[in-house]
C-alpha cells in the first residue's frame, strides 16, 4: 500500500521492532494532525498520575507541568505563544498543550544534575499511559523558554524544558504537504548494534549476536 | 500486616495512585535485593529494543548503553567499579549492570540540549518493558563518571549519566538493616496539586478539582 493512500497512518507508524515489545511502546509516535476533540479530564489525570510515579534521583521528582486545554483554559494562547513558529503552526490545532519544567536544585539546595533526565522518565510514563488510553503525544524542544517564564511566572530555580501536545490522532490531510509527508513516513531508529555495547565503547554486545 | 513480616514487598510497593494507571507503571519500583539468577538475553533484548523506540529531539536518540552481565561478561568488575561505594555494596549482587550515556552534541555538531531528557525517555521505556517481563530496575545517579570513561573508553562527546541494575526481585533479608527498612517502606510521591498547574505557576489545575 502506498503511504499516500493512508488516511490513518497508525499501521505504518507502528515500530518495526526486532523483538516484540509492549504495545504501548511500539504504538507510540509523535503526530502533528489532531482531531478537534477535547481530551477527557479523567484521561489527563491518569497521564499525570502515571508521570508522578516515575523514578527519580533521591526521589527528588524534578518534574512540574503547566497544562492548557484549548477548549477550556484562558491560558491557551499564552501556552501557544511559548512555541517556536514552526511548531505553533500545527500545535494550535491540538486540544491540549503542556509546558514541562525541571527543578535546577534539589530540596537541599544542591545542583540537581539529573533533573532533565528524571523529567524524561516522567514523560516516558506519561506517554505510555496516553497511548494506553488511545491518545497521542508530541513532545517539542522548539520552545521559547523566556516567553514561558514570563507568561506563567516560572521561578528561576526551574528550567522550562519542553512543550507537549496531547490529543486524538487527526487526519493527515489537514497538514501542509511537507508535514503530511513526515506524518505518513515510517519511523526509523539507529540499530541496537550502534547503541548497546559490552566490554568497551563501540563493541557490540554478545546479546545481539 | 506489618511491613517487617513481608518476605516479598511487592504489595506494599505498588503505587497508591489516585486514579488507575497501567500496571507496568504502578508496579515499578527500585529494589536493592536481587535473586542470584541471570536475566534471559531475550528479555534484555526486549528492554533495549523498547528503549530504542523512545521519542527524542529531532530523532537524535542521545542514548547509548554499556551492558555487563555478572555471570557472563568479563567487564562486570569494571562496571561495578564505576559506582560509588554505597551503591556498590548492594549492586554487586545484581545479575545485570548497565551504564548509560548521552550524546553532548547533535549529529550536526550543535549542543544537544535535551540529551539527558531524551535518555530519560528511553529509560522510561526500558523500565516499563522490564516490569512487563517480571523484572526490576534500579537507576542510580551515584556513579564515578571518570572511572567509567577510562575503563570503557567512553568518548568525550558523551556524558555518562547513570548506572542501572536489572534483575529478579530478591529477599530483603539479604540487605543490611538500614537498606531493608527502605526496601519494605511504602513508596511516596509529592501530590499532583504541587506538580500540575494551570494559568500560572503554583495554581492548581482545574482537572484536580
Amino acid at each position: 500500500m502506498q503511504a499516500a493512500e493512508h488516511d490513518d497512518p497508525t499501521d505504518i507508524k507502528r515500530a518495526s521492532t526486532s523483538v516484540p515489545i509492549l504495545d504501548v511502546l511500539a504504538d507510540r509516535w509523535s503526530p502533528r494532525a489532531w482531531q478537534d476533540r477535547p481530551v477527557e479530564d479523567e484521561k489527563l489525570l491518569r497521564m499525570f498520575e502515571a508521570a508522578r510515579w516515575a523514578a527519580s534521583s533521591g526521589n527528588e521528582q524534578s518534574w512540574r507541568f503547566l497544562l492548557a486545554r484549548r477548549h477550556f483554559d484562558e491560558s491557551w494562547e499564552d501556552a501557544l505563544a511559548c512555541l517556536v513558529e514552526g511548531n505553533r503552526e500545527w500545535a494550535q490545532a491540538a486540544p491540549v498543550l503542556v509546558l514541562t519544567a525541571a527543578a535546577t536544585e534539589t530540596r537541599r539546595g544542591r545542583p540537581y544534575k539529573h533533573a532533565w533526565h528524571d523529567l524524561g522518565l516522567a514523560m516516558g510514563n506519561l506517554s505510555a499511559q496516553a497511548t494506553a488510553d488511545g491518545l497521542h503525544v508530541h513532545q517539542m524542544g522548539g520552545i521559547l523558554p523566556d516567553e514561558a517564564r514570563g507568561r506563567f511566572n516560572v521561578p528561576d530555580d526551574f528550567d522550562i524544558v519542553t512543550a507537549v501536545t496531547i490529543g486524538y490522532l487527526g487526519d493527515p490531510a489537514s497538514l501542509s504537504e511537507r508535514r503530511r509527508e513526515s506524518e505518513l513516513a515510517p519511523r526509523s531508529r539507529r540499530p541496537l548494534q550502534e547503541t548497546l555495547f559490552t566490554g568497551t565503547w563501540n563493541t557490540e554486545s554478545p546479546i545481539l549476536k
